[in-house]
This record gives structure tokens, C-alpha cells and sequence, in this order.
């Protein structure tokens, strides 16, 4: 039963009340806001996904967009999200990216030593220093999920993966995995040693080619986490002096560099091919005592 | 010696001038403009890129740029490129993204004909369909630059790759290869294929595993064009059809797929990474008469 289905729901229409005012603020939020528990996700893939992880608070949805995507109200009226239906102007106004619906979500994120401390420490780990464009940190999380990682770690000091445009541009990942904001490099660094996590480090300066991991395949899937540094300045030194390998991805044309997104898609995949490969026998690193 | 070190060079001051106010609209075109012959690089990296080109026409620089940057005004003005001093007001004035320096630059698209017709095409070529993300856009040719391809290829329903986002997003590489915007799907193909290439076609539901390929080595090398679709559709059942292999990138997480700009990296470097490994004995693919 979609939300419009259900009797008499008014249908919320005043498009200057203060909540949509109060909703269109979060929207807007810069990435170095202060987050709280609290984001919005916006449109139909994002959306679906809250309400599939259960995280749905405040849901806001048209009757067309309620008719088009009939298990979202449903779901996350089942995890105790309350239902709102709106008129598009209203959503319009909370959000030009809403295309009839937008949500209310709560999303707490982990600490680095929930991640690292539990029985089992995911096998495949993707760590970003100073990430600062919001657009990028949700394309990294996206690439990340794609290639099976088992967590995200942002640095303190980048911006939180929970702003709306990054949401968006995780198109739903962000849901799927572990996502982290916490530490200096150094304290991250030293919590993976301690997990016994290899540690790679990306820079493009890197003595090893991304393409020789494949010619080493039994270390290629050991349990790993890639470092990457800001997108401007790269890796700080001391995420390089951390590095068990320092990896630079082959340039075969004239350009500089590839753009951190399509760095990180790369080298993750990289390790993720190897383990699909060359075997994995479990999809998290028992990191028991050593 | 600078621009700034010549004797008597006045520093163009009027920031309201029309001039300035032609630039500007340059600058703002939308993606989907006619472009003509004529684009605009901004910033240092991409306006060095069209000076090393001899590309530039115009070139509008601060003293302080100018200083920081000492080789670009010779290399453009020995190639015939106007230079004219002006005041940080004015570069702002021009574009928010000029960090002080930016070029008109004359730079006519290749025909498909140019391309393909050569005594020698390439061995690596990126084929784009509709693409309609300006930013998208450079990002390929970034992607495409990176993996040693010949050249990019965008149907002419895409955006023109000149607009001044594209050409920021592509991080100078836009200079590096050719870059051809002209035809239907359709005539691409049948010139590829009269060309000798291998046609494969990125799809989420592909029939091949990108890693398939790393374990066919003496084909993974042959000479390839790579087929992409729109941002959001996807390829044409066309396409499709064209494909030699429809290959799909394998989702080892919950992503349900990698953004445009990431699949086209992994896909062009498993290409390139296989050139690299099993012998290339040469950069282009002799195509005489078959």
C-alpha cells in the first residue's frame, strides 16, 4: 500500500512554512557543517536506499512519486519513519535535486575504532586524507563500494561524507558500507598497522607500478588498505613514510596524473581483481592476536 | 623574458570594457553552443597546455601571473599569440576560475574522416555516445590521455568538448590527442570497422568480464575502440549490436554501478595495461589496405 493509497492523508502543500524553510537549510548545508546524526538524502535511488538501511525518519513524498516508486513509503513507515505527502511545489522547494521526494535520515557515523576494533577487520580498505570537494568523497565511496571494499576512512580534517551533494554522489553507496570520519593520519595509520593491514600508499611519485601487484598475486590479496592524499596537494609525507609500497599508477600518454576519483577507482579495483583471482577465502581478515 | 619585463607594456585596467564582457560570455557558453573554431583554457595548467600547442591567439595574463609562469607569454607570442597585460580585476572580471591567466584559443575539431583516413590509426581509441556532462566530458579525455589512446571520439549528439568547463576538467589533455565530435553512432562503427578495429562495448549487462580479458592476452592487445554510452541511458541498443564484445564491469560490493567517468578509466587501462604487458611493437595499428 503506497502512502496515497492509505485514507485520508492530507497532502502537505504550504511550500513557506518553516519546516520546508528548516529542510531547504540542511539541503543547503556546507560540507564542513557540523552534521550531527542527521543528513537528507534526495531523489529515488538515494532514498531507497535510507529506507532499505531502515534510517528513514522523515520521509517527503508527492503522490506521483509515491505511485512511482511504491515500496519506499511502505518500507520505512515499517522501520518507524514517519510519512509526509507533499505537493511538488513543496518538495521543489526543499530541494531542486528532489524529483518528488527527499528524506529526513539518521545516520550517525562510526568511530575509527568501531571499524577496526570488531572480531573481524574488513580485507580490503579505502583511507582518503584531506578529501575536500563534497562531489568527490561520495564518487570515492561509490568506487569503493563497486569494488567490494569493507569500509571508507576519512580523516578528520576532510569534509563529511554526509552532505547532500555527496550523498547524491555516492548514488546510494554511501548506504552500503561502513563510512568513517575521524583521526589524523597518524592515528589511522597506526590503528591498520595494529589490524595488520598492508598499507599502499597512492602517489604519483611512487617507486611501485600500479600493474606490478599483478605480477606478485599471493601479496596482492593480502588484507590491504590504499591510502590516498587530498586532490590538490596528494599524499602528505607522512602518509608516505606509512606506506608498506608507495604505488604510482602507469601514465602510457602525456598526461600528468588522473584526478583522485579515477585514481582510487583504479587501484581498488586492482585489489579487488586480485582477490576475485587469486582467491579469497574469507571476505574479512581474522585479525586475531599476533 | 616575461610579458612583464618588456619595456613599456601597459596593464589593461578596464574591467567594464567590451573586451572583457565578450570573454566573459565565452567563458559562460553553455556546453551545447557553437563553438567554431575558437575555445577558452584558464588557469595556468591548461593555458600552458595551449601555449606548448601554439594554439593560443590571445592571451590575457597579470604581471604576477606573469611572473610565476615566465615561459608562457614567450611560447605564445612565438607562435603568434597576442599577449596583453591586464590587472587581476580584469582576469576575475573574465572568469572566477582564471587564477589570473587565460587564453582564446584557436582550436578546429578533427573530422572523422581526419582520424580514421590517417595512413596510420590508432591502436587505442575512446568512442563516447551523447555525452552530456561537460565535466564528464574532460574527464574522459583525461582518462583517455592517461591510457596512451589515439584519439576520443564523441557522436554529435554529445557536448562540444571545447566548452571551458570540459577543457578545465580535462586537465590539459584536451591538447594532447585528437578530439573528433561528428557523427551517428552508426557511421562511427562502420568506419571503425573499415578501419580494422576491434569494437567493444562497455554495458552493465555485458556478456564478458572486464578481467576476462587479462586472461585472453594475445587479443587484449589487439587494436581496440571502446564504446561508451550516456550518463544515464546508458548505450544504444545500437551500440550494443556493434560491439565484437559487450563487456561489463564485474560489482564485487553493492554498488549497482560505476559512474561514467570510472568505468571508462577501468576499461581503457585494462586495454592499455594489456598493450604494456604482452608487446606492442608499435604505437599505431598499420591499417593499409585489407
Amino acid at each position: 500500500m503506497t502512502a496515497s493509497e492509505r485514507p485520508a492523508r492530507p497532502v502537505f502543500v504550504n511550500a513557506r512554512s518553516d519546516r520546508v524553510k528548516a529542510i531547504r537549510q540542511m539541503v543547503g548545508r556546507s560540507p564542513r557543517s557540523d552534521f550531527g546524526d542527521r543528513l537528507v538524502a534526495e531523489g529515488p535511488g538515494a532514498v531507497r536506499e535510507a529506507a532499505d538501511a531502515g534510517a528513514i525518519v522523515d520521509l517527503w513524498i508527492t503522490p506521483e512519486a509515491d505511485a512511482r516508486n511504491p515500496s519506499i513509503a511502505s518500507t520505512a513507515a515499517t522501520a518507524g519513519g514517519r510519512i509526509h505527502l507533499a505537493s511538488p511545489e513543496v518538495l521543489l522547494a526543499m530541494s531542486s535535486a528532489a524529483q518528488g521526494l527527499l528524506a529526513i535520515v539518521r545516520w550517525p557515523l562510526l568511530g575509527l575504532g568501531d571499524l577496526l576494533r570488531q572480531a573481524q577487520t574488513p580485507a580490503l580498505l579505502a583511507v582518503f586524507e584531506e578529501i575536500r570537494d563534497p562531489g568527490n568523497a561520495g564518487c570515492v565511496v561509490r568506487a569503493a563500494d563497486a569494488a567490494g571494499a569493507g569500509g571508507v576512512v576519512f580523516t578528520a580534517a576532510s569534509v563529511d561524507p554526509r552532505s547532500t551533494k555527496a550523498v547524491r554522489a555516492s548514488a546510494g553507496s554511501f548506504f552500503h558500507l561502513p563510512v568513517i570520519r575521524a583521526g589524523s593520519t597518524a592515528e589511522i595509520v597506526e590503528a591498520l598497522r595494529c589490524a595488520g593491514l598492508r598499507i599502499l600508499a597512492a602517489d604519483a611519485a611512487g617507486t611501485v607500478a600500479l600493474t606490478a601487484l599483478r605480477e606478485a598475486p599471493g601479496t596482492a590479496c593480502a588484507p590491504t588498505a590504499w591510502l590516498f592524499g587530498n586532490e590538490a596537494r596528494g599524499l602528505s609525507s607522512e602518509a608516505r613514510g606509512a606506506g608498506d609500497a608507495i604505488v604510482r599508477i602507469p601514465i602510457y600518454g602525456s598526461a600528468e596524473s588522473l584526478n583522485l576519483a579515477m585514481a582510487a577507482t583504479l587501484c581498488l579495483y586492482e585489489t579487488a581483481v586480485a582477490r576475485a583471482q587469486h582467491g579469497r577465502s574469507q571476505d574479512v581478515w581474522d585479525n586475531g592476536p599476533r
